[in-house]
């Protein structure tokens, strides 16, 4: 257990702890008390069939979603809407190698079993059930690893999932996406501060974290947002400023096992584990209305590869979103972004399901 | 002095060792005697009119030049042009860190001056002139950095050039490359084997330049390589075994501090250093017959870059040449590059100039 101030109510709000109790894990292992960090916003109704699951990105907490994403003038409406948005195993929230403990002790930092983006749609589907008593969901939504989960839950629960909007993401990792995420594990994973997982302090490992946030500066970004220099609009002065003043304390403040935990479900994620490899298969199951939203200069998850997988999906719409930022577009920094996500959830919700 | 069996003959081939004698540098520093590494090709006429200048890229040399772009039934053909390829200054055959010995032992390895894009152009016109009584040639080009070494040559002097192909790269390094170089810097400068260039061997740095190909792997090919396993034309059966078996052996047989000098210069190539900062001025000096030649999935140098430097050349065409490898497309490896290599170099060359 690390006492990481990061990872508190002081800079993330208010949000709720809730075990799931133990919770058996795809690849082996148990998490003992799996405790999933949530938060919620507007009335679930009477019918409970105006609820929206949010699902987290690497590194990402309900943070942005509740100040970008969630608002009377946006889609996600809490006025007309119950938001639940689920903070990820590893999320540093939730149940994660850094505070791993009481009865999850035994798990704790590199004794941390792997999790994979089904065991997080497993707990979240259990939460979702014996807490709020929700057995259907109006949407389920989520940015990269988010969309991996949204794609998760549409497979594996069809019947509960009535409109999904995957952004940024595929439901199938790509290899070329892989040795994305393996290249920032490598950052992280070479620093001897890290020691095989058994640092004492993420400040131990200060060196990797920064290399990480350097490689998520080329892939996660665009060579266009560099060259049109887009970080001025937060008001840096200079590139090295923006690496310097946002990038590097993005990664610095957290927990360097959290993000491996999160990067290995990242590296797998895929539906096909459902139908024994076959991707059409897996994607043929979904029912749900689905909006599949790739941002047109994300290095990650390109628009093509999205395409492809919508393609396979019968009820669906591919809407590209147009961002200069790539990947991490969905820090909702460039002033047209969120009115591209607002229009095309809005016509989702809008659509009978 | 580090004797690594890489850079000889026996991995090389023919190439002859060239004087230029003490070189002073843009940014400081002298090269007490500097040496090019050359390998020529064909005869020069006696109007010395059918000279061909071949610049080379990051860890590369002559040798796939040699083997892939250079031979009878190829534009660069050596029955009929005399072509020079000179490998640049760090790139392990000329006067590097890991081979600075005599007079040169002052700028071995850490001590090494940093050498610019500018600097290998001023050697090698001193070369082609002292050397050869080469005074004007019928073509500059090279890729990559050998893009950027053509630039120089043809906003440098202009009336020595009088086609120019530059294959890959830009005129003005942009800022998101100069990050793509830096994550590449940091991955081998963050191996403890390092030791802040005072290394013994490079074998020391082994762990630091896995993970720099790992990087290469990323953004030097393309998500739509991994993802059509492109790797099997090159009879590999798994990912694993490409990257283990190619990109990780192709680097960490080189020495680590000749790929920071040349990565250094990489990262700060730049026309307009001759024009105060202005970049369509410098670009307007250019009088060669100009073939600007991106590749269509190139991450480091996108074709919207280059075209964007075209558009300001007078006496220019856009060339874009397909590849799903993106920027190792400069090996060769496709079946189908070298054809359209072929036919853009022998429009070139038959042009009036």
């Amino acid at each position: 257990m690390i006492d990481n101030p990061f990872y508190s109510h002081e800079f993330h709000g208010d949000y709720d702890l809730f075990s799931v109790g133990a919770l058996d894990l795809e690849d082996g292992g148990t998490i003992p008390d799996c405790r999933l960090a949530v938060a919620t916003f507007g009335q679930l109704n009477a019918a409970k069939d105006n609820a929206i699951l949010i699902t987290t990105w690497y590194s990402g907490t309900h943070q942005t979603w509740r100040d970008i994403y969630i608002g009377p003038d946006h889609a996600l409406n809490p006025e007309r809407y119950f938001i639940v948005c689920v903070n990820q195993i590893g999320s540093g929230l939730s149940t994660s190698p850094h505070n791993a403990d009481g009865v999850n002790a035994g798990i704790a930092m590199s004794k941390f079993p792997h999790v994979r983006i089904g065991d997080n749609v497993v707990a979240q589907e259990r939460l979702l059930r014996e807490h709020f008593g929700i057995d259907r969901l109006a949407l389920v939504l989520g940015g990269s690893m988010g969309a991996q989960q949204t794609y998760e839950w549409a497979v594996r629960f069809p019947d509960k999932v009535l409109r999904a909007a995957p952004i940024a993401g595929t439901a199938q990792n790509t290899p070329g996406d892989f040795l994305i995420a393996q290249i920032m594990r490598e950052a992280t994973q070479s620093d001897p501060g890290w020691a095989g997982g058994e640092y004492r302090s993420n400040a131990d490992v200060f060196n990797g974290l920064v290399r990480e946030a350097h490689i998520w500066g080329v892939v996660g970004l665009s060579t266009e947002f560099w060259k049109q220099e887009v970080w001025r609009v937060l008001e840096f002065e200079t590139k090295d400023a923006f690496l310097t003043g946002f990038l590097e304390p993005y990664f610095t403040a957290m927990d360097p096992n959290d993000l491996l935990t999160q990067s290995w479900a990242w590296q797998r994620g895929d539906v096909a584990r459902h139908t024994g490899g076959d991707l059409a298969a897996a994607l043929e199951r979904i029912t749900a209305k689905t909006f599949v939203m790739p941002i047109d200069e994300d290095q990650l998850f390109p628009v093509r590869d999205c395409r492809a997988e919508q393609e396979l999906i019968k009820n669906s719409e591919l809407r590209v979103v147009e961002d200069v930022l790539g990947h991490l577009a969905l820090f909702g920094i460039a002033p047209t972004y969120m009115p591209q996500i607002d229009r095309h959830l809005g016509d989702l919700l809008a659509t009978d399901a």
